[in-house]
């Protein structure tokens, strides 16, 4: 559960700038390695219905030490992994959750949620390595 | 629902200089005026159970449009107002909830758990105000 | 609700033997015949997300007295049972539920998950037999 | 969220044997330091409804870091700490929660339901010192 809040800042911040150079509002959330809440932004006019998203794509990335959309493989239909969604409180299994990264080690997750898919990943993407 | 990011971050470092001047560390949270998640820190060493009491006082205050404190006067056993605290999820009804002020308009809410009551309150009104 | 605590020992020993040789963290769980906890353990590095898995995965197989997957039988899209998967708190239905068999009674059941998913199933099964 | 499943199982059995020296049968949990489910037993005979007490116990404990009944000094209607019990889903305040401690560091927590209020204590102390 090691994340600083001073990492976390710079993970917000790294996420953040990316997040205004494209132009796209988004909630942005640091989990620690066991899940809980270490620092959270909402960029004004981001949806509403996008904290919740963030929030759970970072804490599915954290249950499985993944991206999120890496244990969304487990969720295509064609896995029959009937029920594994509903596991966990309910699993978000798409792009925009990432283990963060210093060095080797993983020291939090970041989830992501506000923009298309492919902008919610490189948003996360941006906020995942501690430079 | 007004309370930018740039103000909620103001109100954020406002409560944790003071909360680092008193050597506590704490949950901070910054809710818009319904009640939804904008900004939040939890300080390194911070209690994890101190997570959801911040963000249910600042949720609690939300409520009432009132200190956290406020509402617990409700809850006293001579106010015999039975089953309130289970409404809306659960009230939290000590000090550390607050509104945030911008001159005479509420912008926000703001709650602080990790110390003792007195201390959550000191913190959560140094950042209770637009300076 | 008969697993005696000595039996339900055994399961898990036998598991985690099987989970030790084929080298894979996994969580195991052990439910009476009514479905309460009786017996758990996380392997070291096991998948937090694999707790629940593992808790439903035993609760399911327990609910229809069947191996998780045969009740995911009925979850497949053209069984067309809509919404089953959302009863009793939500069904996961994939292998790595089991009875265990004492002769031929059900004592209990066991849940696995941690590996993929022949793994998860071939760990259930070395515990699944009292021998 | 650090202890091994070699250490919590020497835990558990410190605790079954002070549980079965005075003839109680319990309910034992060792979870982890972020919570999370790291070993589990029922004694046959222990009730039901302890299962919950005892995972909760533990949890109280861990969110605060503290014996649970310390985190019930501030459930005590003179506290007034309104609403306090009903966060993080639920605390549960008194004695049996406790952190394992190995040396000086917390590395878990462990959680005692079934018997008197003074037995669970007892045999959650007896659980608490690695040896």
């Amino acid at each position: 559960m090691s994340i600083t809040l001073h990492l976390a800042s710079m993970v917000i911040q790294q996420a953040r700038e990316k997040a205004e150079e494209i132009k796209i509002p988004v909630n942005i959330v640091v989990l620690d390695t066991a899940g809980y809440l270490k620092s959270f932004i909402r960029m004004d006019d981001a949806f509403l219905g996008s904290i919740d998203i963030a929030i759970q794509k970072a804490k599915t990335s954290m249950l499985f030490r993944a991206n999120s959309e890496t244990v969304g493989e487990f969720l295509k239909p064609e896995a029959a992994a009937y029920g594994l969604e509903n596991t966990n409180g309910g699993l978000v299994a798409f792009p925009g959750g990432r283990p963060i990264m210093n060095g080797n080690a993983i020291i939090g997750y970041i989830g992501v949620s506000g923009g298309a898919v492919p902008q919610d990943s490189m948003i996360a993407y941006a906020g995942s390595f501690i430079k």
